[in-house]
């Protein structure tokens, strides 16, 4: 019987390796997808694309068997050749090219040229070849840099006591009401998509304390805009027994506090590529909504026209005004008022036409929403009548306060928003792999 | 201008804390959920249940202002009380009641005794008030106990070089075909929901080498087995620069030797909880798909019918098989056939009529499906057309292909059947924190 006794170990190296072991002078193995490859004459360079960056190969045509013709762009090979120390190679090395096998042959030339620094082609472009254009080293850069990120997120919450849980995206009622859901056929009964894992975080509250769920959510919504996607990846938390609801905010300073360092040790050749500055997250300030919106209409002289939401350029300003008088690059806008927010949010005890509540604001986009919860069976009932809504569907959502739940609350933020922010690109498609939106469904 | 700076450190203490510290004697500040009360006439003992455990109190009625009377099951409060040791209580500590603030009460009695060791109800009681039944402090072992595996498998992959990617779950075409698909409409487009990140992440290797996601995927099956969901949680990997497709049973192989020590090491007190015997994974053995049939046919005495397939008696067969005589948990069974396996199955060039794929069986039930993949587009287009299959809607998975593709193969792991038979279970919805099958769309 033949069995199997863990990973194996590979004879190609990767680049880590190379770099950091002692090879100079001496024969490797190696391989990877053909990047560009710079004809010079007697000598050509073949970059190969590796997960971890670009390695330089010095095909010296006298002595290889190979004809440099029969090598495509986009080919993957494997290879043997010789390291040699060489300044102005990627990370200072290059491998002199000994013998190439080909492990696979493109087809086609390529229909983007992904071997540029920077792929000057439109969006749409960018997005119809998905499986081409994310192979230019920048693009690939974002997705990492995301990685970090979401790794961030997970490590920081399990720390602090939070249960990963994974709620189901296919339900029967949505949490927030019905206008932007996507709806079918489950075995003949009308069924939607989650468009927040909301009232099941909630539920789990009341079983773990903590919990959070990294997963996508689905909004039917009919806005085309540069921030908005139809299909996003969403890191959410739920939190029990709360002091206040600024235990969440602060939660969600800490999350940053420990991402950001994080990039740095694990992400510093994606930041370098992509020149990302990372953004300040000692202190986040905080500031109420309706002093906001003042704040603004006075310092940019703007006439406020709704006084129960903010605008997009609003929420651009309140960026440049905390950006100019504090120097942050992030701003929590507190206490939205509770006609704006969804029922299940706990008013302000103190004006219950406010809630308890906040947006987070990075470099003036709102990248997150959160807020304590009511917790009170009754309290909830009120509200749910109050609005006029029905509790048809939410029998269990309910029962879970019927039998007990303590102070809560928690926050979804949108993970390809964060990114884009932290990258400053101006398209939240830039920074989501395969967007969906009202026109795009591929690929 | 107020700023938040950080995590807040609470006053209440959680259990590791009141454990590992110096309390005995001092008076501390806890909270938690009434989990059960035990009146025995001047004394009684109100157990807590908190995140981490079960937290004996001591409410001696002579020196308390508070009535027991007012103190219900399941209310949620915040307490001082003061800490002694006492053998009997769970951890060997109770905290002797001062003090207590409720934080919330039920409104009703609970519909289930979730304070029993084991609950004594049926699977549809439970799934039926999961909010509740979760909260027993067994079922939710289960899936803190999920959250290792999970935990587990992206730990080992990071380490591994592989990237973390987020597929979209809203798609034009399945990978599979077309059958058991969710089917709905997309703003006037038809949609699916996608079965498998497939495409995708097979796409993706082409960029990022090798890349893995943990999310939902749904499948239309109308199959109502212990075994069967229509939406689950898949544990997907794709790598890239195969030597050979047992690479990706060794990688699978080294994520079981990974995560069974990290649950020992972090999940110890689940582990202790559910009295779980962790699997042997020091080596694994591996076996073609015919010689399994032939080898449980013989010593069984059983009449094969199916030649192309497992049927789950046969699975089930061959686990006891490889327990009995290699005192195995798990099997690789190897070399489907070609005809019960997707068009992008690479055929095994020694016998095209089987693959080079495999599946993992646990303890006798299938977990992963896996193998290597064709990265040829002309033998991927060949084999389309072979199977009579059309290229309409694939378009964008096959120009990944044309544009130069490494050798490639992965897997999918089922999470709540990895989770079922870890435990034991005897239904995939034991380990479902929100199952979805034909008959249940709630909660």
């Amino acid at each position: 019987m033949e069995f199997l006794t863990g990973v194996k170990t590979q004879e190609t190296l990767e680049i880590s390796t190379l770099l950091t072991g002692d090879y100079e002078g001496k024969e490797v193995k190696i391989n990877g997808s053909v990047h560009a490859i710079r004809d010079m004459g007697e000598v050509a360079f073949v970059i190969l694309r590796k997960r971890e960056g670009l390695l330089q190969c010095v095909f010296e045509k006298e002595f290889m068997e190979f004809d440099l013709k029969d090598l495509k762009e986009a080919a993957t090979l494997e290879a043997k050749g010789v390291l040699r120390k060489e300044e102005r190679a990627p990370g200072g090395i290059e491998i002199h090219l000994k013998k190439i096998t080909v492990l696979s042959q493109p087809t086609e030339a390529m229909p983007l040229t992904i071997s540029k620094w920077k792929l000057d082609t439109s969006l749409d472009a960018k997005l119809n070849n998905r499986a081409v254009s994310l192979r230019n080293i920048r693009e690939r850069a974002k997705f990492k840099i995301q990685e970090g990120l979401v790794r961030g997120f997970r490590e920081f919450l399990y720390q602090r006591g939070f249960t990963e849980i994974h709620t189901p995206k296919i339900g029967a009622k949505g949490a927030e009401g019905g206008a932007n859901l996507f709806r079918f056929e489950y075995f003949h009964r009308p069924a939607i998509l989650e468009q927040s894992p909301q009232f099941y975080k909630q539920m789990m509250v009341g079983v773990f304390d903590r919990v959070f769920e990294t997963a996508p959510v689905f909004r039917a919504e009919k806005h085309n805009t540069k921030r908005h996607l139809n299909e996003y990846t969403s890191l959410d938390f739920e939190m029990g027994y709360l002091d206040s609801f600024e235990d969440i905010m602060a939660m969600e300073t800490g999350f940053l506090q420990y991402a950001m360092p994080l990039l740095k040790r694990d992400y510093e050749r994606e930041l370098k590529i992509l020149d990302v500055t990372l953004p300040k997250v000692e202190q986040i300030p905080m500031v109420r909504f309706d002093e906001a919106k003042k704040m603004v209409s006075e310092k940019y002289n703007r006439k406020m026209k709704n006084p129960y939401d903010l605008e997009p350029e609003e929420e651009q300003l309140i960026g440049m005004l905390f950006q100019e008088e504090y120097g942050a690059d992030f701003v929590f806008v507190t206490h939205y008022p509770s006609k704006k927010r969804p029922f299940y949010a706990m008013d302000d005890p103190k004006d219950p036409t406010y809630t308890l509540s906040f947006d987070l604001l990075f470099r003036g986009l709102e990248i997150t929403t959160g807020g304590q919860r009511i917790h009170d069976y009754r309290m909830l009932r009120e509200k749910i009548a109050a609005r006029e809504m029905t509790e048809e569907g939410m029998e269990d959502y309910l029962n879970a306060f019927k039998y007990g739940m303590p102070p809560h609350g928690g926050l979804g933020i949108g993970l390809e928003r964060l990114t884009m922010q932290l990258l400053g690109e101006e398209n939240v498609r830039e920074t989501t792999l395969f967007p969906r939106d009202l026109n795009r469904l591929e690929p």
